[in-house]
């Protein structure tokens, strides 16, 4: 049984990663558990809305914020999960996916988001080489080249948006027999002249040498190839809150918390994608991190001093 | 008359720099009036708590938002203050100082603080060579040299907690009869040794050759040099809000704002310190001007597309 920590910090994205930064310097103990460094942002080919980083690929970013965290001396438990979080009479227990049990004062909940996969052959070797989860991180680089977005809601429409001002063709691959999103975002996808919509449709294979070259879909109940470069995937996220009850959730499970990083309950914390906070952006993780470690410290600090 | 922008932004410090960003990265056409660029975080001596980098100094952290910047097209109007704002029919009208006039669909406040200074002898010299206005950013640096904090509120005494942690040495030059801060800070504060509390106490001159190596102080009626190496002035921020009247703000002048970054004015949103969000930090600010620019992205596209 290690000691009972100042914060445990489930999650090492931009949230979980700024968050400790922020409560290392402020002294406390804490402890990380995260079954990987960079969350999201690892994912992402390419990162250019980061303040003060012009172009940055998400691994380099990442590695740039793991390079930041061992400034700091506190315990990371890399490649593992919490499965479940409890209230104890003071403070918390958290079990982890090895059977250890970490205890501490305060949590700061930043475990994120995962997008919703296809499912399909060769996803997962494309991702970050055409294949991307995040329009507004990755859209920029594909102007010029052709583009799919698959999904059939705002996210979708929002992302064949932005993709048609930059893209000469955006096809949108919608399984439902019509899209889902608002009719305002309908009737403006309907205003640009390269987006072709395929409704019924499902993607099969996506193929390419290195990078993607395009993609089998089933639509119409014909097979067709589209040649495109980027494949924007955009049939929803999930967040990673299954392990935490205590917590209030909205309706599709984010943690609710209010403007200063506040949960329902007392002690508990939470920040970044996993979070009711509408927008999803690595510098507004990392906001809500720094948000989340300097609340939890006025928590300990009103309550210990 | 220039034509009319999507957004105008009123500052270029974190907030208004990544709100600039993001703006530009939608497609929409917008116009910064700022001052400066890179506003209180051009001041900071030593940041260490922007996520992504370990050890960067103020100036050239701002470099290189500014070369951020300088990747979009749009017009910077720098050295230039916006001294009214006023609610059209449809839209916004600014005045600048100039007397020029810009037209703009939404407005991201982001304008920022300006702490309160001591006004004595050399104060400005000094700044980020010893006066500092963050102790959250700049406190580390001082780690094992006299400091002292100037104030006598609970910022002041938050400052001298974190410095008393670190500091052989700290001295809380407090002008009133005695601390105003709250009876826990106060409490907290006298259980460090190495605190010494001069009330009635008023800072005359700071001295030093290239970086400070003192103070001279009025107290109790008598002079006293300190030697100290850091002067960490906490007798309050200003925002920088007066410009703006069809905005609530709360009661020290602070632009109130939802957790989306919307002001109680449909098309006006304000992001980082000038906002009634607690915490004031860089990377809180880089957060809130990316929430502030696609909420006004939002707000543009539901009014008109």
């Amino acid at each position: 049984m290690n000691a009972i920590k100042d914060i445990l910090i489930i999650g090492a994205g931009p949230a979980g990663i700024t968050s400790a930064v922020y409560a290392a310097r402020k002294g406390l103990s804490l402890c990380i558990v995260s079954k990987d460094i960079g969350g999201q942002a690892a994912w992402s080919s390419n990162i250019e809305n980061y303040t003060g980083y012009q172009f940055i690929t998400g691994p380099d970013l990442v590695q740039k914020f793991r390079n930041h965290l061992e400034q700091y001396k506190f315990d990371i438990l890399e490649g593992m999960e919490v499965v479940k979080v409890e209230k104890k009479e003071k403070g918390f227990k958290a079990l982890l996916s090895n059977g250890e049990i970490i205890e501490a004062k305060t949590i700061i909940v930043a475990s994120g988001k995962k997008p919703k996969t296809l499912n399909v052959p060769r996803e997962n070797e494309f991702t970050g080489k055409g294949v991307a989860y995040c329009t507004t991180c990755d859209a920029p680089v594909f102007a010029g080249k052709n583009t799919a977005v698959v999904g059939g809601g705002n996210s979708a429409l929002d992302a064949a948006i932005s993709l048609a001002k930059i893209s000469p063709k955006v096809y949108i691959i919608n399984i439902a027999d019509k899209l889902t999103g608002d009719t305002v975002m309908i009737e403006k996808i309907k205003q640009f002249s390269n987006v072709e919509i395929l409704n019924d449709a499902k993607t099969i294979e996506i193929f390419g040498d290195k990078f993607v070259e395009g993609m089998k879909v089933l639509a119409y109940g014909g097979e067709r190839l589209l040649s495109v470069e980027g494949i924007f995937v955009e049939i929803g996220l999930m967040p990673n809150s299954d392990f935490i009850d205590c917590v209030e959730k909205n309706d599709i499970g984010e943690i609710n918390v209010n403007c200063g990083s506040a949960t329902s309950c007392p002690g508990i914390f939470a920040a970044g994608d996993v979070t009711s906070i509408p927008d999803k952006q690595i510098i507004i993780a990392a906001g809500e991190g720094s948000k989340a470690a300097l609340a939890a410290y006025r928590y300990l600090t009103i309550k210990r001093e």
